[in-house]
């Protein structure tokens, strides 16, 4: 844990140079727009330890998977998020002295990542030799307003004395991944141009062929206004850049304003790259950066309307939040149907920014709640779009029917480098099918289910139906050779989650087939000529749902994780000496695998998913005796035992629970954060506010809230959308306040008891 | 499959020349003599598809594994055998045309590797351009008596032409592994020279800085005389090599004699290589080729004394088991104890040249058997000398106590590069310890035992004490999450095989202890003193003897290959359709892992090395059993079924599984002899022959002989050293024939009765 970070209301703060933790805050001053992202690493040159990260979404790399021995079946490539251009540097030379704040003394260092307009801003006073002292002030931001855009104002102020500056703006294609598996670089030069004010450069990716061209202008101001001044074009391999010789007189600022077009062939034919990034350089330029930084933070202003979380008494917690709900909006955005949301997003290259199972299980219900109804309907979209891809991936496997979408993909293909992830984790289907659900129980949205959501659901039904096996001994359906959420166990049997998830996806596809039959009948028989769809098949699933096999404990009346898990040696994660933790740090794989511990919620993953059909008392029964098995070593974990304990009315446990999540970045939890931040479990840490101390979910399409509220906090408030309604909930110690918004009259329940919202209602807490 | 060898008693002959099985010829055709090996190459230049090969046994290069995802204790680096420098080569150039087999016409090719001497030899006639011929006759041998030697005798003989020759042998170490990880070449320069009649070059490893030596004479015979010639030295990076200028007359045979010796840094000090080396070669030079390929064979004839399998009325039959012998004799000499067997010996750089457990479990018979009794003794010193690395090998996993011995090994550290064979195949620590037991029982060498073998069982036992645990809910002791023999499972609870021979383990090490106990109590307190053995660990150890758990089928009266393997849809192979055989090329591996479908012996492999211990019964139900659902895709997979089935006297089966292993090589059973030949599986032929068809098993010391004759077989005979005598079993359909040829008396038993063998007995069949 690491806490250099000031707790502020809306700003990140580091004060003072930290090299030690310059990694760290890369990952969390990083800025984004959905279309690309960027580390935060310095403008100007700087040789201390430095991961330079520019990402451009859906840019990736096929790298060769590094494995021993290859077996059929093994994903072939593991798909990288692409370091792409370096955009944002500016070389500084004073006096014939390169700026670069790993050999010079730094003074005044502030760095400031302003959430509520969006922005990235750092000044410091650097010391040069000869005691020559400069102001460095740089500002930047890529805009949520034209995606495209990124923009630097960058300046410096000589303080004691006159000199000669030579200022080098420059576009740098020639980027390593520090993770490739074979140290190569996957780059390679198109096309590049230079002129007095700017210059352009194309490369693309060896394999698959993504170009991606970058322009840039600039402005130079003195004395507040622009100059002219000698410059000198700099072309090197995959660079360009141009050189500006200026005069510095002490106390004035020079200012160099960067602005920059990012763009790929995703979004513009080869040949119009150069071209159609000329004319949006111009227009940014041309409006300047103030103007569009104005437009960009009121963008930002109308997605806090819309999502903010106000937690007071707590400061700490609410600068974590908002974080959190920061890097969730600049990660992803929902205007792309073709993206998702990489697990460390733009902040860094682990996970190779590929989709997994975190964007149905934990970031949907996010942005179902906080966002525009297509955005979460555009990530469920993204599947479909991969059904195809999801089929080949089965049939590649060995089943002769049904989709089995991969764990990590980045276009829907397999993209993982463990086997054993790949092939065992196969309840990913279930929280896609789970997704499907959640989204219509949510928004009524049943034009999504008839045209893409059942389609889907057949296939994943179809999967089930193969991949289950019936024991002669057991007289049952089982499933044989999964890893189940807790990825702390290898190739076990009958998971309960995954038989459970298995079962219950048959069950909905069922329903969902038999309300379609009911409420447009001829859509039903098309669909039933297009998929083949047969009674036979529909007989077989409710044979599987009938007699589907499920591991429990008769004495302790609990599920079982999976067949044979209490023959584990029972301990309990308080047994543990604290030198152990975490234990993926100190004990090998094979201790790990044998051990009862568990990493993340399994068995009450899905007691979290189907609560609706499960009591209280069941609950508290598999929480009182999984939890303290649990390790919670994925960030994911926290936020479902959060939400479970709040369930559970075990304030303290949630509340525990919950700040394991909550500033798991900015303070560095699992020492991690240099990697890359964790965005898709800060989703979960909404979640753990808005579920859990909020208590809210929806029951047969209607709006529940059953809050409780932690004892250190005075108050807290969100937003939320449903369906027609913007409502604000508010929840002190003593009411529970509900503000509609915009004012569509919502039924909704608080407490257990139901209400009838047209402008505001307040509840009294007993 | 594919037949292209001829059968012959005593040689393996290639006629006429197959450049599209050069690979394959290049394995078949491999010499070796245990302390070097070399693919069957040609001497001059090949531009055809070669794999080249040298190797000096024990020189290993830790290759950085490849993995996507590190995790605590996964093994640093794979181990590979050396691809060492090519010591064979020899350049022809005819009148300014290099002579290359792959670029001219090529007639009455022929390539006998004579087993009987021990050599290969190649003649042939290369028609070059112009329709010059020329007649090529390579003979070489790496030596039986000095081990560091390499001889070459290489003559031209222009047929229709004169001409000049230009002829250079060389020594070349720039020499890469095709299985690099990484591509990179292990092999750097630390010594060259050169001189008119010979030349020596020193190459080192990388990483682990072995340094080998290989150095060369020469002579030229014309006309049965030695001439002096023009000659040149050449030098390239790690190369050295003599370009010799000759006149060719028609019809006249020019010779190249070729003496080698190759020497490294595991025998003799860094800088007597090159020292040592000159006076061997020296003295080998002196000697000349054919006195010592005279002692060569010799040392051949001896070996064949002892270990020949003569087959009447199958020369296939008779060709296959001599060509096992053979390689099995030029792989492993015994006389190093820090060597072992890999199962592709000096044949191939595929599975890295390391041990396995597939010396104990498989070759040590037939050492035991055929050699003298240092050499098996040897096998068993090379684990007790690795006994250290054993036991920090369970440390890094996590044990607090006892050793682990690696999957896979060069000096006792693990170097596999799949976790979950490192991890989970711990039933390896259960042949380690059956192998010291069939030692002992085999030769009575009870100081071995004192002095090494129980020092080995104890860490074992104590392995095996804290890696079971006690399953409450089963109320035994339980061993969770490994792979048993069967690589077709992974991570399994309860294999019955582990369980069995963990089990068994505890019981002969408590068995030895008691034994040393009575014999020589002032040994067993030191012991005790030394090793810190305890009653409290005798009485944990008696525990789990007393409550091991063992999965049953109470239904088919089996043991259970693990925890819910009945669970599995219960198919066998000959449902199986044909073109998915083998599995492992045509299955997914999900597939293949969730299929009921075993690789190799697995209960059965427990019931072979038990097979004291269990009725005849009892094995047949299981054998009945499990062959149905094995496929024998491990090539030791069919020798063990071979002995069963002849021990249950179903001739049928047991021929079947002898003919999947006799001619695997010979006949590319399974396609993938290019790479190498299958080692340590011809000890499994061997075992086939002596102890499926001649039922030889030594029960409680002493020899039991129980034969059966395929129908296609007039007669088979094999000779055993068993302590002191060396007996000839000579079995016809009507008769079982046991010659005692050195004297010493010995009591066996042949079908059940008794008999006290001094020269001569015949038993008549039934």
């Amino acid at each position: 844990m690491k806490q250099y970070i000031k707790t502020d209301e809306w700003n990140i703060i580091e004060e003072g140079f930290h090299p030690e933790d310059q990694l760290l805050s890369e990952s969390i001053f990083s800025i984004g727009n959905g279309h690309m992202g960027q580390r935060a690493n310095f403008e100007e040159q700087y040789s201390g330890e430095s991961l330079q990260g520019s990402y451009m979404a859906g840019v990736y790399y096929t790298d060769k998977t590094k494995v021993g021995w290859w077996k059929n079946g093994y994903p072939e490539y593991f798909a990288k998020v692409l370091n792409a251009a370096n955009w944002i540097g500016i070389n500084v030379i004073i006096d014939g002295e390169t700026l670069d704040l790993a050999k010079c003394e730094v003074k005044e260092f502030r760095r400031v990542l302003n959430m509520k307009d969006g922005y990235l801003q750092r000044t410091l006073i650097a010391r040069l030799s000869g005691q020559k002292e400069i102001r460095i002030d740089a500002k930047r931001f890529v805009s949520m307003a034209v995606k495209e855009a990124g923009l630097i104002r960058y300046s410096v102020t000589p303080l004691n004395f006159d000199g000669e500056c030579l200022i080098t703006p420059y576009l740098d294609g020639d980027i390593k991944n520090t993770d490739s598996n074979y140290d190569e670089k996957f780059w390679e030069e198109i096309y590049k141009e230079n002129s007095v004010d700017g210059a352009a450069l194309t490369v693309k990716t060896r394999k698959l062929d993504f170009h991606a061209g970058s322009l840039m202008k600039y402005d130079i101001l003195q004395g507040g206004k622009k100059i002219q001044c000698s410059t000198e074009p700099v072309e090197k391999d995959k660079y360009v850049g141009c050189n500006i010789s200026l005069r510095l007189k002490q106390s004035e600022e020079t200012v160099l304003y960067k602005y920059v077009i990012n763009v790929t062939s995703r979004d513009k034919a080869r040949d119009e790259l150069i071209p159609y990034g000329r004319t949006r350089l111009e227009e940014i330029s041309q409006k300047g950066f103030d103007a569009m930084l104005q437009e960009h933070s009121a963008a930002w202003h109308k997605k806090w309307k819309e999502s903010d979380i106000v937690i007071e008494g707590d400061l700490s917690a609410q600068q974590a939040i908002r974080f959190n709900i920061f890097q969730l909006n600049q990660t992803y955005t929902g205007e792309d149907a073709r993206l998702n949301i990489g697990p460390k997003g733009f902040t860094g290259e682990k996970y190779g920014g590929s989709t997994y199972w975190d964007t149905e299980a934990y970031c949907l219900p996010f942005y179902l709640s906080t966002a525009d109804q297509k955005i979460s309907r555009n990530l469920l979209i993204y599947r479909y779009k991969q059904l195809e891809k999801a089929r080949e991936n089965a049939a590649k496997l060995g089943f002769s029917k049904g989709a089995l979408y991969p764990m990590v993909t980045m276009n829907g293909e397999e993209c993982h480098n463990e086997w054993e992830i790949t092939f065992e984790e196969i309840h990913r289907n279930g929280a896609i099918a789970y997704a499907v659900y959640n989204y219509v129980n949510y928004t009524g949205d049943w034009d999504y289910l008839k045209e893409y959501g059942l389609k889907v659901l057949l296939e994943l039904s179809r999967f089930w139906e193969e991949r289950v096996n019936f024991s002669e001994s057991k007289n049952s359906y089982v499933i044989l050779g999964v890893t189940g959420p807790n990825e702390y166990e290898n190739n076990v049997n009958n998971n309960w989650y995954t038989n459970r998830i298995a079962s219950w996806t048959l069950e909905y596809t069922l329903e969902v087939i038999s309300w379609m039959k009911e409420k447009d009948y001829p859509a039903y028989k098309n669909l039933e000529d297009k998929s083949g769809l047969r009674e036979t098949e529909i007989s077989k699933w409710m044979d599987i749902i009938k007699r589907m096999y499920y591991p429990v404990d008769e004495e302790r009346n609990i599920f079982l994780q999976q067949d044979g898990y209490l023959d584990k040696e029972q301990c309990l994660v308080k047994e543990l000496k604290k030198e152990n933790l975490p234990l993926n740090q100190h004990w090998s794989w094979d201790r790990i695998l044998r051990s009862c511990f568990i990493k993340q919620a399994d068995v009450l993953q899905g007691l979290y998913f189907l609560q609706d059909k499960y009591d209280l008392d069941t609950l508290r029964r598999n929480f009182n005796f999984y939890e303290p098995r649990t390790v919670h070593e994925s960030s994911l974990s926290p936020c479902i035992h959060a939400i479970l304990a709040a369930k559970l009315k075990d304030k303290d446990k949630a509340y525990e629970m919950y700040l394991k999540t909550a500033r798991l970045d900015l303070d560095n939890y699992n020492n991690d954060t240099e990697d890359g931040c964790h965005i898709t479990s800060m989703a979960g840490t909404w979640m753990s506010v808005v579920e859990g101390f909020g208590g809210m979910r929806v029951v047969k399409e209607k709006l529940h809230f059953d809050p409780i509220i932690p004892d250190t906090w005075k108050s807290f408030s969100f937003k939320i959308k449903f369906r027609e309604s913007l409502l604000k909930v508010t929840i002190t110690k003593a009411k529970v306040a509900i503000k509609n918004e915009n004012g569509n009259a919502v039924t909704l329940s608080v407490y257990g008891n139901d209400y009838s919202l047209d402008k505001e209602i307040v509840i009294l807490v007993q």
